[in-house]
């Protein structure tokens, strides 16, 4: 036979086809978080009328053990089954098919209505369990009997048996579920899809980035990890779990940026700290300026004490002066001269930073070095890598980095600081970054926000991008801020924190609304941390810190809000007010937002609710709470007037409760 | 260094994503008709700011010749190319993508405004060209003279030459265009597909179907192949391209049908032609009663000659006594009692059909023979099959079988008669049928319609899925056409022909508005020509055959109704009244069509035609020509009156013209 290889089996009739969740045919791994439930979908079928089973066995990937649970048929060919991976790791599914000849028979037994049909389905399915006996072990004399039975009646049936009770005898479910254990599946079809499961900070964080070196407690002097130490409670306070912080290695000394991004940097400036890399050591070693490695892990003990997880920054590339430079040359780009081509972008240049040369014939030696960096922090008790530019460094090393480190430690969380085209950012998410930055920082009109939460939260993006959003970054203090009103940067707070399960702000700028740029039309921060200590008046009266404190109080409480599936638009006929609505099905939870986006002007509209999407029913009032002015409004319908004035606040988020219970439910009312 | 293969390279930076045409990426080959460009997209990136060159290279699988062009880039890192595969056959097409270091030495370049700079890039751009001298054959001369030239430049540089003078020398495109042609493609990245290319009568044909044995000149006789040539001037008159005809093979007599599905079969009866085989012969024999071999030889030539191409049915299935039974015992199914199983669907039972087992363990011996049935009519000049009941014999021998006639054969074209359920029609069209039959025989509302044919039109299986669409078929007469309306007999000819670019009737039944159901509620004919001899008065005066024959002459002269892709329905204001237009860019070709769905009643009503779709101006008028009626309105905008009365004509099939030249355009105004 013709354009075959040997080993396929034309008696497989069952298919298996579009099965999810997948990410580009099984190419990339979808991502699920751990103990949620993965939905497995998937269109089984075969020839002809016969019936199918279709299984869906599932494992950590390494695991002896093998989870097989029976599909559910749905109309139209779809087949359901769910799991749930108890912890984080990459996981297998299997979806397997196959013709089911017992099921088959019973289904057309019971169609059967003629005396003699019945008793040749009785004899063939007698046939049938003599066939299985040989596999069913313990369950054999069972099968035996039954067979032996089913021949006695169709003999029986020739002398006048009635049919009904053939029928009962021969589709008795009882012995149906024996035959069940023992299946035939020598011709049976499968595809197999992976799955990334990570744990649950992966899929709901609050980050806040702040740079040790500004914590000090007098102003002009470096901060320590020490000071960063007395620095924990504030964080702590405002409710964010995740602290990153900028690289805290041994900064270069050749041509070191001095204050504003300056090239005539005076002795004592303290540089970039991504230009990693000194005599003193490298990607592997801190800044003495910031303390010591024993520093290092009490900070990470007090952190965790405090309710923070520490995030470092893994920006892979080099001060000109970083010992890999000497150790490594072959790693580097080298010119005609002989010199190490500096990072650039013409016109613009970067004589402090070298990059790696992922062209290098020595890759092999790289990719291994740059992994043990990632370890070595990891050995330090480091599991969160915010991780610089990565759309600069080969895609291939990303997929290799993340998979063989996750193998090891699944528990890592890797954070692409991308901000990039669409299809790059798309493609550093598909290969295994757990979260993605966004461009919710220049998204700031009505309609360009519902466009771009609709593609992250509906898009086919949702099995592998996971959006963490920030509305301003040491690289980004974007145009709308600039204005320093406070209202916009509550709304942008708000937004960030409502629209997206993971979100964070770069601070105390964020809270202390600092908002000059470098110069006119410029995104950078005016004396910018990035180059210089700065200190902060954290007690200033007008700090943002309590909003933001209650907003993240808001996220930890309602489960609606730590997780972006459901994120649903409301209409509202008002340009400058944007609505959306989050609900989680488990716990019941309801949140409904609606933000002022002019941060002068009381703006009023009719907002219009989904019902039928929140389960609210059309002729039940039901109670929004106002979870940052603590009113309670009652409402009926879906139709309802929004008013908000941006000097009080600039959003609702509210709490919808659909169960009125006591009076005490309808405190206020409008 | 773990997790990767030793083949792999890690300086692979390249990727190349999201390739199309392509079907579940990759696992089936997409559909094209030969002549026809094939446009190829794909998403194709970097990391970092290198520039990329594409190429797709394309040839027929086998082919010696492989072609190779740029693609070229759009927004987005989207890239596209075209190539027009010249004659059937499948094709391999091919997307490379990799970094080019020239071109990003260039692009760098004419950003560089610093005389060092330059003069280093100078530097930089030779050493390029030495590198590639080696490869670079008879060029090499001209490049050694460029990298010299550039690296005096670079030295006259340094005494003051000009920046501009330096930076035109080295973007010079003449000799950029040498390098173009010397690339270095050690690092590329590629992503190849499968394309299916059909002759063009497999994207546009028009079908008539009849039966053989019910042409006889005289009623009561069984009409032979040479009855048939006598028909064939009819068929052709009417513009049809292909003449499909049932089975031509020895009916079994065992268990045979008599009129009207009858058990008791007097012995006269001619039996059902799909109960195949009987002692003279099976699947590769005539039945004696239409003629012999050499008839069927000469009515091969005079259907050529007439235009029109006769279609074989495949049914794979015997009669009792089809000599296969006999000789092959293990390609059936059998019963406890020895017998072999009979077709049934609890409680319907078609004893004369006897199915073949696919999962016999001698399926290599059946796929093998089956084939041998298939390879056996085109010896004999057949390449148009119509395949009866697809759906109950396994899906990988259809793959199997398909792929390996087409490979010799790639005319071949293979109509998939499966009426069953989305995903399994889908299956079928997916692993190679070339035409497949659809729901349009049940689909006869408005909204219905329209949802339907723009799901074929423009759904997930545009590139697979090829409809054939018919108003009714030997086990299809539809409730609608049992009223024997004649309105509604025009209607649903003149939507299957203008809505999908292949479709079909079965005639003289269609034509002569046969509507006598079997019974009640029952979609079979009474005295269907299935199970016995019919004789036809052809020459009825309210035969639609003139109807029929200005549609296929319609079709014929139009382009626009030669393909379904441009479909596009437009709002009409009557729920009676269905619009949609059709395009050719090439030619220019617009057709729109308005059907009235009601055959009783005048209905009329206001369309809304997209000018933007039909390249209209909204400023200018047009000319609408029924092609019908030879009727001309000039019409201004979109909006514009519809009124059809059922009793004269229930649809206007408009060629749309969009520049008026002469007065002759305006002859008829409303």
């Amino acid at each position: 036979m013709a354009g075959k290889p040997s080993a396929f089996d034309g008696r497989i009739r069952a298919v298996v086809d579009a099965v999810l969740p997948e990410v580009d045919a099984g190419r990339f791994a979808a991502k699920r978080i751990a103990g949620e439930a993965v939905d497995v979908e998937a269109h089984c079928f075969t020839d002809g009328h016969d019936q199918l089973r279709v299984v869906l066995a599932w494992a950590a990937i390494g695991a002896s053990e093998q989870h097989e649970i029976d599909m559910r048929a749905e109309p139209n060919d779809v087949w359901r089954a769910q799991f749930t991976p108890p912890v984080p790791g990459r996981y297998r599914y299997t979806v397997t098919a196959w013709v089911d000849h017992f099921a088959s028979w019973r289904a057309e037994l019971a169609r059967r209505d003629e005396a003699d049909d019945v008793r040749t389905a009785l004899q063939l399915g007698a046939a049938m369990l003599d066939a299985l006996v040989s596999r069913a072990g313990s369950d054999a004399p069972m099968l035996m009997e039954w067979a032996t039975l089913l021949r006695a009646s169709a003999a029986d049936g020739a002398t006048g048996m009635d049919i009904a009770a053939m029928k009962a005898l021969a589709l008795d479910p009882a012995r149906a579920a024996v035959v069940l254990r023992h299946p035939d599946r020598r011709f049976s079809s499968s595809q197999s899809r992976d799955v990334t499961v990570d744990r649950q900070r992966a899929g709901f964080s609050s980050w806040y980035e702040l740079f040790p070196r500004s914590t000090a407690a007098e102003p002009g002097h470096h901060g320590t990890f020490r000071d960063l130490e007395q620095r924990l409670p504030y964080v702590a306070r405002m409710g964010f779990d995740v602290l990153y912080l900028p690289p805290i290695h041994p900064i270069g000394r050749v041509h070191r940026k001095g204050p504003n991004n300056r090239l005539d940097a005076e002795p004592q400036a303290v540089g970039s700290p991504w230009a990693i890399g000194a005599a003193e050591g490298g990607h592997k070693h801190i800044l003495a300026a910031l303390g010591s490695m024993q520093d290092f892990h009490r900070l990470l003990a007090a952190a965790s004490k405090a309710g923070l997880e520490i995030a470092l920054d893994l920006a892979f590339q080099c001060a000109p002066d970083h010992p890999y430079v000497q150790a490594h040359p072959t790693w580097f780009k080298h010119r005609p001269d002989g010199s190490i081509q500096y990072a650039e972008n013409p016109p613009k240049k970067y004589q402090d930073i070298y990059p790696f040369d992922f062209e290098s014939d020595d890759w092999r030696e790289l990719w291994d070095e740059l992994k043990s960096v990632v370890d070595f922090w990891i050995a330090q008790g480091v599991r969160i890598f915010r991780v610089d530019n990565p759309h600069t460094k080969s895609f291939a090393f990303w997929e290799w980095l993340i998979s063989e480190v996750q193998r090891v430690h699944p528990n890592t969380i890797f954070l692409a600081e991308a901000f990039t085209r669409p299809k790059v950012m798309q493609r550093l998410a598909k290969l295994g970054f757990s979260q993605s930055y966004t461009y919710f920082t220049w998204r700031t009109g009505k309609q360009e926000l519902i466009d771009y939460f609709t593609e992250l939260s509906h898009g086919a993006g949702v099995d592998y991008f996971r959006p963490n959003v920030w509305p301003n970054t040491p690289d980004i203090l974007h145009e709308s801020l600039q204005s320093g009103a406070r209202a916009t940067f509550s709304a942008r707070l708000i937004l960030a924190a409502t629209l997206s399960a993971n979100y964070g702000i770069y601070g105390p700028t964020y809270e202390l609304m600092e908002s000059t740029p470098r110069g006119a039309g410029s995104e950078e921060y005016r004396d910018s941390e990035k180059y210089q200590l700065r200190h902060w008046p954290l007690d200033r009266e007008d700090s943002l810190w309590p909003l933001i404190q209650r907003i993240n109080r808001i996220r930890r409480d309602n489960p609606a809000l730590q997780s972006d599936r459901t994120l649903t638009f409301c209409p509202i006929d008002n340009d400058q007010l944007i609505a959306y609505a989050k609900h989680d099905a488990a716990s019941a939870d309801i949140i409904l937002v609606v933000v002022n986006l002019d941060p002068y002007h009381t703006q009023s509209g009719w907002i219009d609710i989904d019902l039928a999407v929140l389960g609210l029913s059309a002729d039940q009032p039901y109670q929004v709470h106002d979870l940052l002015s603590e009113q309670r409004f009652r409402w009926l319908g879906p139709r309802n007037f929004i008013l908000l004035d941006p000097n009080r606040m600039p959003a609702h988020v509210f709490k919808v409760r659909r169960h009125l219970r006591t009076e005490r439910d309808f405190d206020y009312f409008l």
